[in-house]
């Protein structure tokens, strides 16, 4: 507030200032606004506790899913924007079914049940489960480099924990998941009979994280499970004692026929070139386990809230403004990679698209996926944002789904909102990833950086 | 870990660099190390988990304070040090005795209850409580404002909320914390025979959160207590609708005679300037409510940390490193004036000293109170600070327990950490403040700052 003041009274003082510094002033006298409002507001957190409470996890295909796509789209109807509507995509349709067990199985049957849960779209084991000797590993290589004779008929257990030195948590999610996505694959490869991965989570506890996996059509589809990173610590110390300990894996998703949804779009029409667009978004599918919460309900309700700020402050943008709610991030992007083909489809010029989808902390700054020119002009408005503690603003990673639409034009700049990363991976995709992990604060900060950026790309474009 | 072999490679390829910048990067490979050592660590986190669920909430003069004064002590003990010992210090005694009673007594004798705390060093209300009309004022001068007509007989209701527009929460603290501290005493002159204060909380929730409160030895002493935030707000609702409305408050803690405790403090001696001391501390009291994990837990097993990474390392720092877990912060600052006073009978040269006493939240950067100089020679290392995320490095707070040094010399900088600010007030002298809100890697990264920032100030003095 102090700095408010400061802009307020120099104002005053100096009268006749130039244009540009004037404008500076104007700005981040807006851009205070914006946060004031978003920090005095509570409608986006109330508005993720109905998702993550009342609708609760939302895969794909399920029934809370459009649940999910009325409810935003109802709230958003009642906010007086210029066009609500949904876009109709076919999604992966994949449900987990019963609860999976595991069990370390020893010498003389002795068992010890551990956390695990399915992939997502892995297949399942069969009613009576799967019971294997297990291979340890700690990359994809190393099961090449055992062969056949080593791993045919066993479970390779992929044991890689996530690096813990990295600052920035996400180059040490990109470091282990590899083990996630492909492990199935390479294992299949070799003749192993499934796979139990350890959870991407920088955090010893005894949830399993879910998160997608792959096949390749010529290899062999088996089984893939999590398992917690309790479990991981628990086999490999047993395996160790006991190298021909056994493990007993039952689970039995199901991949349903494709199933019809929707993106949620809410949308202000630009009062000058309502022709260029800046979408800012988050995915309203979530993994099943938890209420999706950080993943993404926030992303989704901090999109809303930049809508609703400008309604509130009576901004009136420049360029058009579309909040995106997309569908099917987690296990197909089904809803980025529509999304982009009907704006390619339509000719639409896209300015930028930001999304959130790193969680609802406190933000840090901004990646930039886009020309130097675009990095180095929004690299200009850090002296707007740095106040608000956006000091990382630089060449990074967009977003999953708005990743698509730098097919269409690499004049779009792709946008990723980073906020602090520590405690991400401790829920991501897990069934920890609740409401109560939300600060409510955090979130405003979120959505008040978003809705900072998207006001100066509206005034200024890039 | 890009960076690190970046400059690896850096170094072998150009051989024979410049000084300064062969220093840089010598620097920034030692930095590396130091945040590698935290973060694949989990000492301190196992440290902070036995103070806080083995020994739990340690006032000044409780059975727990005394508990922690020798688990610290016998902790540094094991790693080796130059030096381990205690500091006696007299501290203040306050007991909050049986739980407090807070009800809402409306027409008709309806009661509803709501949660309330003692504040501390309150006095209690007699074991029959009291029950009285209740005037809300919003500000210490809105009670003279009303004067005795409207005050006197009364329990005044300090309910100003922390104004939630600052983005550094602390300066919403303090824009608040005046009716904490000096509520009774306004309230008593005109005549108050209570006073109840809304909770120093920007959250909605049931958990009233203690905190200092201040008498005047010349007016009368009346019991202060603390409501919380959703109490507040329903308190109020209640008064508007029925003015006349009653209030009963029990409480009946006690202040017992000073008892003796002890300052901690460990110490690697310098190996070139062994007589300039750098201090690294947290404080070892907390409130009774919670565990104290985050309000100071966590700052004295950084502390403690910062000690265990330079001997880990094996780094001879060239001045004097001392730890120290300081008692009494919270209702006294008896351990803080006691180090200052013996530091200069002893004519000890305190080069600067570091606290962490905002919580074991995501660090951001530093505040420094001291000459421009140092503010200026420590912002010169923000080049190898910065990719740690610690952007916020100038001119603050250093930190209460330190804050006495400043009388000994203006040459000793007083450095505060901070921490992220968005979730320290949720749970600040809160039932709250417990070791499910400490995150592992938050706690681990404020460490590994303090001690590159000690590794700096240590190499180079000021």
């Amino acid at each position: 507030m102090r700095k408010f003041f400061t802009l307020a009274v120099s104002i005053s003082l100096f009268g006749a200032m130039q244009t540009a510094s004037a404008q500076v002033t104007s700005d981040s006298l807006v851009i205070r606004k914006i946060y004031d409002e978003a920090l005095r507001n509570r409608t986006s957190y109330d508005q993720l506790a109905y998702l993550s409470n009342k609708i609760g996890g939302r895969l794909s295909g399920s029934p809370e899913a459009e649940k999910a796509v009325n409810w935003t789209k109802a709230e958003m109807d009642k906010m007086g924007l210029d066009r609500v509507y949904l876009q109709e995509v076919m999604v992966p349709h994949w449900v987990r079914g019963e609860k999976e067990v595991g069990k370390m199985v020893g010498k003389k049957g002795k068992k010890v049940e551990v956390a695990v849960c399915a992939l997502g779209g892995s297949v399942g084991t069969g009613k009576k489960g799967i019971t294997a000797e297990v291979i340890e590993v700690k990359s994809l290589e190393e099961v090449g480099k055992l062969g056949k004779d080593k791993v045919a008929g066993k479970i390779v257990f992929f044991n890689r924990p996530m690096e813990p030195s990295h600052v920035n948590a996400f180059h040490a999610y990109s470091g282990a998941v590899d083990q996630r996505s492909r492990g199935a694959i390479e294992a299949a490869k070799f003749g192993a009979v499934a796979v139990i991965v350890r959870s991407m989570n920088l955090a010893l506890d005894d949830f399993p994280h879910t998160g997608a996996m792959r096949y390749d059509e010529n290899v062999t589809k088996i089984p893939a499970a999590s398992i917690s990173t309790n479990g991981a610590e628990l086999l490999s110390h047993r395996l160790k004692d006991e190298p021909s300990l056994q493990f007993y894996l039952k689970q039995n998703p199901q991949t349903l026929p494709d199933a019809k949804s929707y993106n949620v779009i809410g949308e202000i029409k630009g009062s000058e070139n309502s022709d260029e667009i800046i979408v800012v978004g988050g995915h309203l599918d979530s993994w099943d386990l938890g209420d999706g919460s950080h993943d993404d309900g926030a992303g989704c309700v901090q999109a809303i809230e930049v809508l609703r700020i400008m309604k509130t402050l009576n901004i009136k943008p420049k360029r058009t403004i579309r909040a995106i709610m997309f569908m099917n991030e987690e296990n197909g992007v089904r809803g980025g990679f529509k999304y982009a083909e009907e704006a390619k489809t339509k000719n639409e010029n896209h300015v930028a698209a930001i999304e959130s989808d790193a969680g609802g902390f406190t933000p840090r700054g901004f990646g930039i996926a886009g020309l130097p020119k675009h990095v180095s002009q929004i690299q200009q408005w850090k002296p707007l944002l740095e106040p608000y503690g956006l000091h990382d603003i630089g060449a990074g990673y967009g977003g999953v789904d708005i990743g698509p639409l730098a097919k269409n034009s690499n004049e779009t700049a792709l946008i990723g909102l980073e906020p602090d990363s520590q405690r991400y991976f401790e829920i991501h995709h897990a069934a920890s990833d609740t409401f109560d992990k939300i600060n409510q604060r955090e979130l405003a900060l979120g959505a008040a950086s978003m809705a900072a950026l998207t006001y100066l790309l509206s005034e200024y474009g890039l």
